[in-house]
């Protein structure tokens, strides 16, 4: 289902989640990925150049309003005549997990600058974008936003993680809730474990099981892995859209 | 991805989402449809037989423990080497809703049978049958059961219903944590809005606005329907489970 | 705050939490306490009467509606001009926590039947009577239901437990709803801890720390315990109801 | 109880909620208010007074955390010998309901440094004097925190409001995991339905039914209104804490 009208946006593009997300939007659309520096998005453009895609790297500042415009305004030039058909957010931001005595006020600025105030910013801009797509395609328009465990339960020690992704979970699911009834599909993807990438690649999960973490590529044998939820997503006919997807690997405690 | 070694189980087969789902699973198996009687699986049957599927009816009392075990035996012997794959609660139960004074036991008995009950004896059958198939059934070997809005909220009037429906989540929650370790996916699916059916013409949904009500059929031009989303559950890599997913249309309030 | 025209009910007193109530409510009313067999409240009578209160025990099989229509024509007469105040449902029920594979159809029915069959019998026959005392009794007329972790959480192994739990929960909260507006004030306590009482006195709790476990007695020296909450949430102003309220040890995991 | 070692300080005081709960901690100790100018606080600390109790008001930008500290110092000063038994957050911050598209970025940053940033800043200071008085205080020491009904559910045109309550909530939450063991209560309070203060003397309320809003004020003649609520989990033995309690009128729809 391939479209040469419509392109999906992608922010938040390390070597996890966001390039493979990118890497599978980009068999149906050219795909647009931000990030903060070139670095963390020159490998998943070349990827999908690779594999004969077409994808756009723009350096952003995803928690800057203003940043986030001109990445936007950079795409309708970059791509004229093109609509936009799914816009994926996948910051991650600050992790900063520690006793709640012994953090900063600026790990806690990091997680709410990243999470809720990052992705205002994204669905300021793409949602307008979005409504105008609701006639024409190919599948529903639709805004997916990438959470964690860390979006339902507040830990010990994951007071200030959490409270950026409480945020962001509460602004997905109110804009779920808005822009619905308009035509657009806007989802939450509660992802339960860690990713299978090199820097995880030590963190031992789930006893070191096979599968133990959540796979990022696109060769499964056995069943769709990670990315190809998200496209899955983006598929649903709108009298059958989902609002809060779970994954977790089989082994996982939750 | 057909398999000949491999077949589904559908227990609730009225003209909805039971019979929807039958007919995307007997895409790729042999469906086995359980009813209490054969008016309600007739028309399934006849039409994956048409469209060049394979399918099985047995008239099944859910309710009770032995019909069940029965109708698992007639399984063995109608469908000798092969294998479960899939196995779809989708029983319904009496609905019931009314001010609670004027409620019956015979009602509650109603949705407690139905529910959690019935989903006891289901499961009791199929998951040692799914345990088998972990290492070689095309997707990981899935329960999948049917929820509703009242799964997760008991409302004025709907005490009843919501205490069977509560009941069969909480069982379904249970087994996934039981036997997703062992390799089993068991995910509730959380239908949140009216099927279209016959039944259920003359009521309105949403305003009468279209795709207002979730669709059971397959014909869906821009995006994937309700018995797809069943589909895809079951086909999730293990890697990535879902436990609870949620559907209604985009214009159901919630 | 004593009255001599209201009184209270309480289903399911063990020398747990349900004696402690008992008692607790004996300060302010004649309280009459049902269990299946007069060994499970003989102690509590007795107790409640050495401390001046005043204390009646019917036996009543909460699950079989005529037992408890009989219970309850047996107050009338017992306590003739006597209007209810407070309804406290503690039963507790088959607990049965073991592999899914290995337990019985009677198993999950021990716990439907002591959990939502057996709410739904006991708030049959009180909310009529609840509904005749919303102009003057002391405090807004109330119906208690215990819960516990399960109520909330299916767990590995606790599928048949929290079937009954979570249904036994969405009929109280489906009952708040309905009641609510009418003055009738239906909460739900969700208990998420071990009884401190005799027969958990093997069972270590948080690592054997001091007040790991919720205490049913009265003589707290620096704070309410359990009893004093349940005693709390029927004494709140109707434009202050509370629904669910969780009570746990300070050392407990959640 | 009164005592002259401990005092307890509330963060957010206008006419409601805030300082009804400062009048009945007055009752047992000298109490700090905190507001962000004299106007907010005047009138409390003045009936406070009047009732015989002992209050001080300390002008604060409670998202600012040498504001904060510098609130704290002067506590210290103006109460040398007296420690911490509890300390209320009742920060309401910016409401901000409308159209996404027609939001700002100032209004979402406005709601996330009302909400989650200034508990940041409250309990960065608190925690470390609860922790001091864990062994002596009255009660065990307590850290409440005030959340609304968006802290449970985004909607439409909510959502810039909802991100900084469900932050907040995750915050409260991490903290009462992480602090509860070390025998500190933490718990979050929703307050579901509108309070009955002259800024709302216009907003009908469940269409004008009596007692439709929560009452902030001392005087009911049957119940415990919103402010004996916070008093009464600050009084909870450590056997038998609760971490979230929901306060609503008995008419609200939820």
């Amino acid at each position: 289902m391939a479209s040469k009208a419509f392109y999906a946006v992608v922010a938040g593009v390390g070597p996890g989640t966001g390039a493979a997300v990118a890497l599978r939007f980009a068999k149906a659309y050219p795909v647009v990925v931000l990030a903060r520096k070139p670095e963390s998005y020159n490998d998943v453009v070349a990827d999908i150049k690779k594999s004969g895609g077409k994808a756009i790297g723009i350096s952003t500042d995803i928690a800057d309003p203003e940043s986030v415009a001109s990445a936007f305004a950079t795409i309708k030039k970059e791509l004229p005549n093109t609509k936009l058909a799914a816009a994926i957010y996948n910051v991650g931001g600050g992790f900063g997990v520690k006793p709640f005595l012994e953090s900063s006020i600026e790990e806690i600025d990091a997680s709410l600058q990243s999470s809720p105030r990052g992705l205002y910013n994204f669905a300021k801009a793409s949602l307008p974008l979005l409504l105008e797509s609701t006639e024409d395609s190919p599948y529903p328009p639709t805004l997916l936003v990438t959470g964690a465990t860390a979006s339902l339960k507040g830990s010990a020690r994951f007071g200030l993680f959490a409270a950026g992704k409480f945020a962001k979970r509460a602004l997905a699911q109110s804009l779920a809730r808005e822009f619905g009834p308009k035509g657009v599909h806007v989802a939450h993807v509660i992802v339960d474990g860690i990713i299978d990438i090199p820097r995880t690649a030590q963190r031992e999960a789930n006893g070191g099981a096979p599968d133990g973490k959540l796979k990022p590529d696109q060769n499964a044998d056995r069943g769709k892995q990670i990315a190809e939820n998200y496209w899955f997503l983006h598929t649903q006919h709108r009298s059958a859209f989902t609002q809060e997807l779970d994954l977790r690997p089989y082994v996982e405690k939750f």
